[in-house]
């Protein structure tokens, strides 16, 4: 049985069948959908209002979703499977022609790209103006742009036959001063750019309209370099042993990366032919492996890579199946460890010209932390490993079907799993949860120690002493269990939670301690990263992931990487403030100074 | 039997065995010699000095060397056959650190080039400065360098390597601000540079070490095109059948250029790698077939090409063998039918700075007219033909060995043939010098016709009038005859002639006439071009090929495209006075003005 499902915007009605998941018909019907999750249900941005459709909520969206949104009928697109005839209203990501705005933070900034499209109609050779074809354009195009125009020869070699072809007029594509297309006199193709945002687990791409300034779609990928070690020094450490193995690892980011490309551009109705620039930013060791530069000395003391100011080069020639004249554009880094996705957190919330204190966490393999002060930006960057991306963790796993994803003792004990199956592990916010509350009910010490079910001192040592479990000096906790499987929280995973979350807390004390700030004196935390939209910030504070801010000052910013990559890629203002902030920020290494050792120590204890 | 000869500079004792001729071992020595017409004897520029050697002259030496030369003892080190020890002086092409000399001209320029090299000595990284490798080279060059430092992804690559290696010293070889190469500290390496004429029939290319301004070697070689057409209207319509045949042009002549370019290097003992840039001149369709450009556009009316501003690119992009990351700069044109090559001779001869009225003529192909008064620097374009060259002349041939190369009738024929053997044709400076005698000696009418031998009145009559031939209506003029063969000047070849002569002088004319002056008003007349440095003034003033200027007035200036090429590659100030010659010089299109008609048939005629 089929029927109709009127979509606003782009006002089209869709011929969807009963049990049809909306997300995936409205991706299949390229109509852009921003679901970086991938339909799991985690990444609570694939918002749909439905009316005139009895659609009931389901637990996970009960769970997620807000009063107010619930309310007006709001839904998440992968939750709702279609019934019945009805329209589907989706959030207005638009934008007028001249400001764009995206993100949590949904700021608007100006939309002045590098890419732009002049018009031009050239005056006709003749005996008394013999100016040759390239001539004849560059100078034109000359009057509206400052500076010379260049071209390539490529485009030299089709400009004379497009010239007459079109009678000498039509859409000169600039990317900077640099023609790298024409189109026919009076074409609305579209030109579009992409913001790459390459961390070490995930690729996170957002393509955008460089003609509206609107975020047309966005998606993610597992980074393929996983199959050569899940942190960057085991890759740097594989890459090392000669370019070959180099090379390797460029080919599969760029295979991975261009198989994001596709797949963006074909949920969105576009073609990779039409995107012109891209905005790249990452970790210091992406980056280096992206290029295929010789990433060794990142991980050796003092710790210098090869590259860290921004970089421009043709597509081409990186084999990003972009348009291969269009412009890669590497954003800036500030140091090996805090590399340009540090910076596009710091352009998307804006840090550098704060005022007031603020503290921005950008939580990946790595941590990086961010405190702004009147004085400037201070960053650190901290080994805070894979725990949180289910590394090194017994039952850890990234954030899919089948994770534990929240977890609280009350007096039972109750949990989430993603896709609403039988738990198969943990992931990141799932882990913050489950060590937050067994210290909380006391099942572990401030230490992080397990302890024995007889030193329990729980209200409700009945439900949680039973669960652990102590094998000669091993001790778990055991969450789930039935004949076929368990999922157990093991005393090495406390202490690699332990190990993260001592890191990104003494990166925060430090950084305080060097500004000469306390805690009382932060006006805003933010929170970014792949899981930073769903940890709870109650836990965190727990947990002693972060001090003990009060809950209202803590805000999720999602992948703030990402936002500052867009924003660079729409406002070539951005760049330049990139430039700024690199040329600004102060780095301090944390591990070259007297107080680190004894900091980090004290925050391996859990709580405050 | 060996025996030593002295070669001074650089001052080196060769072995050389009797019977040796000096020129080819010289060059086989490595010392480079400047001799563009391959030892033909026609170029008369491997002039040497011989002492403590009893070396007789030679019937060419004594014609075309003067009498102050062959009193000091030059000889043309073509033609000198070794027989015996002694020494051998090389002219001085040298030159201080900061001035260069070279060409006819033997004018000083500065020694400004586009290439340098930068000695480095950075910092070391440490924990307390993480700065990047390129950061850190990168703000040590922009120290010394006018805005921002740029390179490549592939220097990237070998940078952290190379770094370490040379403990973080060493020498970067820039074009421009770009970083094209990492020499070790301490490297006396050479930065060489060539500048590339591109003739339609010859390629010439001189190599100067850009760290001293010393040109030193010169080679030419023939345009392999000559196989698809001798004229550029031939090599178009050959082209314009598809973009493969395009391809092909391109691919002959840069496979032309690269031989010529490693045959300059191996005589001269330097290494392709080490030249970083390439200067390019040559008329607009060698240009435009060198980047693959379309070109028929050229040769149909407005007659508009695709390029006429100065263009860069990277040699890999082009195949041309010189460092892979080094610069192509293809030189500027005015229009199409004026092109790079008249932009270089008005550099070398500093036309477009001159207050008296000076004429140049530079004859190719085609022949270029520039008139230089106060008012500025009027070009024209006129389409001589092949003749010069020793096209469709019956025994036409260029200037290389069996060519009748001079001419005169005092009363017997008198001729000299290039290499001393029996004649085989006609080069240029021939057919001017039969043209212009026969016409003085009467068996030419000034309209050109070849006189019935009765009609002839020369008081030569009886020398002149039975090698009249006349077979029905075909007229020739027999030179040579003897069993095997026949070198005949035809009434059609007298025809031809002055179809060239009458395009040329009708630019002179019509230029004279633009600017409002007359012949008596010329300050100097400069002859540029193939055979500008060999044929006989007096003769062309005779023939009428240029208007009947006093002989002391009238300069030859050789290779004046290659001049300017050099100049250019030496002094980047010669680069911003070529784009201000062709933002100023004034290109009159001969074609396009009432009066041309008129003017050419008059200039048919010979004499005045």
């Amino acid at each position: 049985m089929k029927f109709n499902v009127r979509v606003i915007p782009p006002d089209r009605e869709l011929k969807l069948k009963a049990g049809d998941n909306l997300r995936t018909a409205l991706i299949e019907a390229g109509i852009s959908l921003d679901s970086p999750c991938g339909g799991q249900g985690t990444c609570l941005k694939c918002k749909v209002q439905l009316s005139g459709v009895s659609q009931k909520y389901t637990e996970l969206e009960k769970e997620k979703l807000s009063r107010e949104e619930l309310d007006g009928g709001w839904h998440l697109a992968c939750q709702v499977t279609v019934e019945e005839s009805g329209e589907v209203r989706l959030p207005e990501v638009e934008i007028s022609r001249a400001k764009a705005s995206f993100g949590l933070l949904g700021e608007e900034i100006a939309l002045q790209p590098n890419v732009r499209g002049i018009h031009f109609e050239l005056s006709k050779p003749s005996l008394k103006d013999q100016r040759a074809d390239w001539n004849r354009l560059a100078e034109y195009l000359e009057q509206s742009v400052n500076g010379t125009v260049n071209t390539s020869l490529s485009l030299l070699r089709e400009l004379s036959v497009r010239l007459r072809e079109w009678n000498f007029s039509g859409e000169a594509v600039m990317v900077g001063n640099e023609v790298v297309a024409l189109d026919p006199p009076g074409s609305t193709e579209d030109r579009l750019g992409v913001a790459l945002d390459i961390g070490t687990t995930t690729l996170a791409a957002g393509l955008a309209d460089l003609g509206t300034g609107r975020v047309v779609a966005i998606d993610a990928e597992l980074n393929p370099q996983i199959a050569f070690g899940a942190d960057v020094v085991s890759r740097i450490m594989y890459a090392q042993d000669g370019h070959e193995k180099r090379e390797r690892l460029q080919k599969e980011l760029i295979k991975g990366l261009n198989q994001l490309l596709l797949r963006l551009c074909r949920s969105a109705r576009r073609e990779t032919e039409r995107i012109f620039e891209a905005t790249v930013v990452g970790n210091t060791t992406m980056l280096h492996t992206l290029l295929g530069l010789e990433a060794k000395h990142i991980a050796l003391a003092p710790y210098v890579g090869g590259l860290n100011r921004p970089f421009d080069l043709p597509a081409a020639e990186l084999g990003l199946q972009i348009h291969p004249r269009g412009n890669v554009h590497i954003m800036p880094s500030i140091a090996s460890f805090v590399g340009a996705d540090t910076v596009a957190v710091i352009l998307a919330t804006k840090l550098h010209q704060t005022n007031n204190p603020r503290l921005a966490i950008d939580i990946g393999t790595n941590g990086e932390v961010m405190l702004a002060t009147k004085k400037g930006v201070l960053t650190a960057s901290t080994a805070a490993g894979p725990a949180f991306e289910g590394g090194r963790i017994k039952y850890g796993m990234r954030a899919v079907k089948g994770a534990i994803s929240a977890f609280q003792a009350t007096p039972e004990i109750d949990y989430s799993v993603i896709g609403s199956v039988a738990p198969r592990g943990i992931c990141g916010s799932g882990l913050i949860d489950l060590v937050a509350e067994l210290y909380r009910t006391g099942v572990l010490d401030q230490k992080g120690r397990i302890l024995q079910p007889a030193e329990i001192k729980s209200k409700w040592v009945e439900e949680l002493a039973p669960r652990v479990r102590v094998r000669k000096e091993a001790r778990e906790f055991v969450i789930f269990e039935d004949e076929n499987r368990e999922v157990t929280l093991t005393q090495q995973d406390v202490r690699e939670l332990q190990l993260a979350k001592g890191a990104i807390r003494a990166g925060v004390e430090l950084l305080m301690k060097e500004a000469g700030i306390g805690a009382d004196d932060v006006h805003e935390v933010l929170l970014a990263g792949v899981f930073g939209n769903y940890i709870n910030r109650e836990r965190a504070v727990t947990l002693g992931l972060i001090p003990p801010f009060p809950l209202e000052k803590i805000h999720f910013i999602g992948n703030g990487a990402m936002d500052g990559a867009l924003k660079a890629l729409l406002d070539m203002e951005e760049r330049r403030q990139a430039e700024k902030i690199v040329a600004e920020v102060q780095h301090i290494e944390l591990s070259g100074r007297p107080d680190f050792e004894e900091t980090f120590l004290r925050c391996l204890s859990l709580g405050d």
